[in-house]
């Protein structure tokens, strides 16, 4: 790479203040390193927390600045020595935390709950993929089948965040299961709960443009689709989701991707005797939680936290075989410039996804 | 057995109105049954909720009358024509719940979760120990071991349910675990835990006796106490807790026996990445939960409800075999007639274990 | 049932010598049980065993006579007083073996294991089901959905024996598998390891024409074909499929549905470090095991026994809703009293599945 | 370390021939490594093999000349510039053998499995640790408890080889076990076994003092010891054990640390409906293996390869703690220098363990 380079970077230095401005270009130290050119960053919920609030809780005032980012994928720029499996010119998708791959979590499958991971964007540290080169290593780049474009690469984060989350949650073939929320990161469980061989999936969402989407998106075989009723309990939600679907005793399965207090306790509710909850999206730090529910029926309950081992892998070979069809979920790209707007977009609620384009410069 | 048999039994007919009645000698019709006579029925906290309250929630008054009592031993005193595994004048401590058999949750292992249990003592319709007389399924009474006696016997109950919260957590060879509550579950807890293998077992209650009991009960070599400091936050408690024990990241596995909303909540904040919480004593019907550290610490809660398959074969085994033993336990024995005594001591926090004896004619 | 009513069953008196006889017409006596009148029972390859031997291995003499047959389907004649699941008139699959319900084997999930398991035709004790009347437990028929005619309700059975072996297998999205043998169990465990969401399945025979089926039936998506070259040794063949069907370092999972000692060998050398092998044909009773490579590798291997828990549900979920099409599964339907034709036709390997149909008066 | 500094090493030229000859000393190049001062090295079972043969199987002759020794001890001498968890002085276990840290198999917690394996002494490339100085990763070195010696501290690798037996066998509290093999490994897998909570623990060996020594070093509270009859078959003998030992329907878990063809058959012989089979020990490459008892009794038989993620703290935990005691296990220490001394001790069979100490000098 010439000395000249640069590496313009999109950095938040607090609330609702974003500067563009060029951080040195990473340099390969470690062999097994790649620098990758990146092409598309996705906007999460978390973005917009971040643009809002200048960070997330404590983390705050040591955040400042940091690069935004961490929906990514990109063209390979440059391969460290050892790196055999890919080359420059290679279309990847990224997964944007690696972790010290030595510690005891590390070790044993689990590498995703490492305590030294480092994290794309994630304070008060790691830069994010809001830049022109980003840098990790080549274990965490994977490369996209003919059949994934660029922008459809910066979806395996989310998908991968579904991935995880229904690997958690058990489901096989025959199981009855309710998402709640049907927006990104929703309809994705959704539709590996289908892929993962689910006969019911029930989408709940409060928006009837979100559940018109969801139906197609799942399609009609095994996705079904039903709104809460804001006067009822959410007791009494669960008893008519349960009566409605025809899901005997209870479902399965339950899995909150909405993050909403009232979803949480419709779906332990929902759920039969020894059913799983798993929590996806999160929101409030606390809540109000039925736990004689828990023990009574003996529910597992379990928090998912991004992905881990085989999920990016997973996600990408059911988008490359066709299995699952991403056409969609990207309702808007912005260009690097205006990465502002793209989160001003997704606080809105507009569209599904929103993406922004890596520096073309 | 002759016709002008007679079964005393002890009736609740709601709140502090207990009465004391003959009720039909069960007779043998399922050539698998068998009718034991009661040598001892424990107390526990439920009962103590059904002396005060005449039931629980929305069963109390369909409950009444009905007899007390599920914590139970005594001798066969007949047997049902197909039963092979007893003789009449066998000592055997009683599961005193059986399911259906035949449904899915019954098939599929998890009978403990069967819609159509039928519970000793429980609402509206099963009636319980506290009776000359009780029938129930061969495969449901379990041989007493020589070095197990009668009153022992009655505790195998509540050593199953700490065996079955045990293996819902998954304890092994080297596992750091913490459990809220040093009374008779929370004591059976710790030691079960140990004899799976834990390496450190940190008993938390806030009496300082039970502390010291559950010291020698749980022993030296893996047994810890820790008193939480009411003016902590759970947070603040919890990280205490770590620290002093030395537990690390976080404990591998805690286990609340307490009910108490702050053991909760100290209990999720006390694990470490990807740790394993099991509520096993029930409180309130709901708690403010800490939703967001299941998340981001990936974190599984399980409620456990009783106990189900092999749970008595293993806890039997454990205190047959000397590793459990039970001395100190049993801190009070009544006789028949002093039923409702029996409740007001355990109301009152008296001791660890309360029994109450058989009918003697 | 009028005290005329006949039973006419087609019992196996020796080698090649069976016989249309009257038995006594089944008598409800458990109120959980039902008769049903039988409709179709499918031809299985220990069938041909036993008409060939007059039964199998030590039992031989002791099986005569027996009535023959295990896969079937009927329609519900007479239920039992405690019956709520199932009316007269009721089209089923029958799971054609019930458990004792009560022992260790049965309460924790695995009843097929249960040592006093009574199973259909299966000597010294159990009459079969190719006979007009036959009694089994409400519990053990499967209600069929619309979809499903009653010659396909009797390949639930060997379709259930190949969604046993497959979760057996632990069979996820994206696994990479091998099936050995391409007859009725070894297309369904291709066919199931398919909706488990393996992403390839490679199927191996020794015939042209079951592997040209075999591709129809599995489909394009995922299924592959393979025959074995008999001039090469296991290892050498296996290295060919891995290598041909770029299975990378090995396949992920290899059953064999075969009986073949040589296929055994093969699907040990093709797996990965680390994977998984189910023998779900039996042939032989003692063959050549590669054992070092069974720990050098790390290798799982399972013997699959029948079917369990949920192993009938979830097979005719798969068919009804339409996802396992069955057609050109039957090659060739008998009459009752041409039950012999049938087994001279598929020991001469006519052909995929032979069906006789139940007596028509 | 100075520029003069040698590195004496015992390397293996041929069948017979070990030389001694100074080797480089490692250099620190990766900020993770340590380099240590051996102190011990255990002879191993496959040490023998190499001595006598010149290697194993098709590696023989690219391995020479090869460094030989995994099994080891030592004190750290100096640690790389990232390394904060070891310091010059302390006294380590070591795990022989590290993976890549970034395919498939390192990621998802199999890392044993790693097919770019550096293994200790392993052909053709990686040099053993009979040296002076050795280098790994430090996360591939135990800090030892005060508790245990450095030449205790050499056993930890046979223990590990156990503990990660005994995790695959799935040994829970009362399950029944038999370990075929008195040697180091068969002791270590019966102790562990035991401290998972097995209930009896069989250990069976063709010699008579090794049965005594296993007896008290297993126990009287759970240990039990056999003799084969070798006028009986396998059959018969897995018959005269299961009554002998009152092991009911069968053993829960039988483990092959004998690597005895005769073993591995009474083993499956031996097991209940769905036991779990484990090989540890490794003999022939093939064997008879009676593979209608695989299937009808539904057992899972399991390779067991070295060690992975837990199993050298596991270990060391146990004997740390005081649970597993050591003594009697080493039978005899070798200086340097007379390496192939050790190793023809271990020939001949005599002893349990033997040990060489590192280089003085």
């Amino acid at each position: 790479m010439d000395s000249d380079a640069k590496n313009p970077s999109c950095l938040l230095y607090g609330p609702l203040d974003a500067r563009f401005e060029d951080r040195p270009v990473p340099v390969l130290s470690d062999p097994h390193d790649v620098i990758l050119r990146i092409a598309y960053t996705g906007v999460c919920g978390s973005d917009v927390h971040f643009w809002l609030d200048g960070g997330i809780r404590t983390y705050v005032s040591e955040a400042r600045p940091l690069t935004m980012g961490h929906e990514a994928s990109g063209t390979i720029h440059a391969v460290g020595s050892a790196v055999s499996s890919l080359v420059p010119g290679d279309k990847v998708a990224i997964e944007p935390g690696y972790p010290c791959s030595r510690c005891e979590r590390c070790k044993s499958g689990r590498y995703h709950l490492c305590p030294e991971m480092k994290f794309a964007a994630d304070p008060p540290k790691v830069h994010g993929t809001l830049s022109k080169y980003f840098l990790l290593p080549a274990s965490f780049c994977y490369k996209l089948p003919e059949s994934i474009s660029l922008s459809e690469a910066a979806l395996m984060e989310p998908l991968a965040v579904a991935v995880h989350a229904i690997r958690l949650a058990d489901i096989k073939p025959g199981s009855r299961v309710i998402v709640f929320g049907a927006a990104t990161v929703g309809l994705f469980c959704a539709a590996v709960a289908r892929e993962f061989g689910a006969s019911t999936v029930v989408s709940v969402d409060i928006l009837e443009h979100k559940l018109r989407f969801a139906q197609k998106f799942v399609g009609s075989s095994v996705g079904r689709t039903a709104m809460p009723d804001s006067s009822l309990t959410p007791e009494e939600n669960a008893k008519r989701l349960v009566e409605e679907h025809q899901l005997g005793e209870g479902a399965d399965i339950a899995i909150d991707a909405s993050g909403a207090e009232a979803s949480v306790q419709t779906a332990i509710f929902a759920l039969r005797m020894g059913g799983t909850f798993v929590q996806v999206g999160m929101g409030k730090r606390k809540i109000e939680f039925p736990i004689s529910e828990l023990c009574e029926h003996e529910i597992t309950a379990r928090g998912s936290f991004r992905y881990g081992a085989g999920d990016f892998d997973l996600g990408i070979r059911l988008v490359g075989q066709g299995k699952i069809i991403l056409s969609g979920i990207i309702t808007k790209v912005f260009p690097f410039e205006s990465a502002t707007e793209a989160w001003e977009t997704a606080k809105r609620g507009e569209g599904t996804k929103t993406l922004i384009e890596g520096p073309r410069n």
